[in-house]
């Protein structure tokens, strides 16, 4: 029944340190629900071994990522570790606009930034906290694919990232991947049954009481 | 590790027509978790066949309810149907005060005097609506308890109640028990996630990071 009614999309944020394990979970999030698109950002940082075009992100440079700020094209950006990362605009009003909700992997930053915009009403924020600072960097390690530089600059900015844990509706510490994806799932079920976003609840009660 | 952090228990209001489904939700949510705990009711209505004190409610005569306002130990109360049904207060206390949540089935009158109290905050209010009217009546006439007059009268409170549907922070459509059912546990594990619930994230956070 509930499908009948027309709803309004929101924007789910999910934030955490690198290696928290929140780029895994939207993705699994991602296959089994057909209600919700990524978010993809542009940015100009190069493209890493496996990642895709349109996909993970767009890749622009400089002069592109230049235009489409002038273009008002981006809902917020932020520059990290050198390189501007930024949420195009254009999808997220269409999805949103079509009942679907759209999933941000954004940092702190992105996070106070859509926080600021007229969207905000249609936000939902999940933090994902590591176990413990040993198990993150121990993940960082794992990867194999950072330096030991990079690696204390990513537990640097780890840090900082888990400091603004505060500015988040929902906290989860991912000590078990199902376990964390299954409270993602939950969060995003129960989001979606909030009166204020059933928009076609006045007149589906109209009808029944009529 | 979700476990090891000090939760502030929540009031959960379950609101419905009679017939519409609130009652065996109600059960079923008790039965298989284990961190929430009934709200019995006191009321001066004299018991249903099958009903046993203590579980379905706290049978009490007129002066033994009377006592009951006067001693301030009640957190709500209201009179239906010539009868008066409360929420004692002692019990949701102490259960909050151990880190549980409380259930209550309760109507728009008794929800609406629980969010006038200290305990709004901890307050989250579902509404179940019946998929159609016929449905309902055709589940009031299924239980075989009520006389036409009954049911009549019943149909009209119904009217009545889910014309308060804007009252609640969800709202749900029972044309699938079992959905229905799962959708309020979703409701349950989200708002235990929620940032101002988990108390004891703070020192958690603060322990990581030092």
């Amino acid at each position: 029944m509930t499908g009948v009614l027309h709803r309004r999309g929101l924007m789910f944020v999910l934030s955490s340190p690198s290696g928290a394990g929140k780029t895994t979970m939207s993705r699994r999030l991602l296959v089994d629900d057909p209600d919700i698109v990524m978010s993809v950002s542009a940015t100009t940082r190069p493209p890493r071994a496996g990642e895709i075009e349109g996909r993970d992100y767009r890749f622009v440079d400089d002069a592109g990522f230049d235009a489409l700020i002038a273009g008002n094209a981006l809902l917020e950006w932020a520059k990290v570790f050198g390189h501007r990362y930024g949420t195009p605009r254009g999808p997220v009003e269409d999805t949103l606009h079509a009942g679907k909700d759209v999933l941000f992997d954004i940092d702190w930053q992105g996070t106070q930034q859509l926080q600021q915009t007229d969207a905000a009403s249609d936000l939902v924020r999940v933090f994902i906290l590591p176990p413990t600072m040993v198990e993150l960097e121990r993940r960082l390690r794992g990867r194999g694919t950072d330096s030991d530089t990079v690696v204390a600059e990513r537990m640097r900015r780890a840090a900082t990232e888990i400091s603004h844990w505060g500015e988040y509706n929902y906290i989860l510490i991912n000590d078990d991947p199902d376990r964390c994806l299954g409270e993602i799932r939950a969060i995003l079920k129960a989001e979606r049954l909030r009166r204020k976003r059933q928009l076609g609840l006045a007149n589906f009660v109209r009808d029944m009481l009529s």
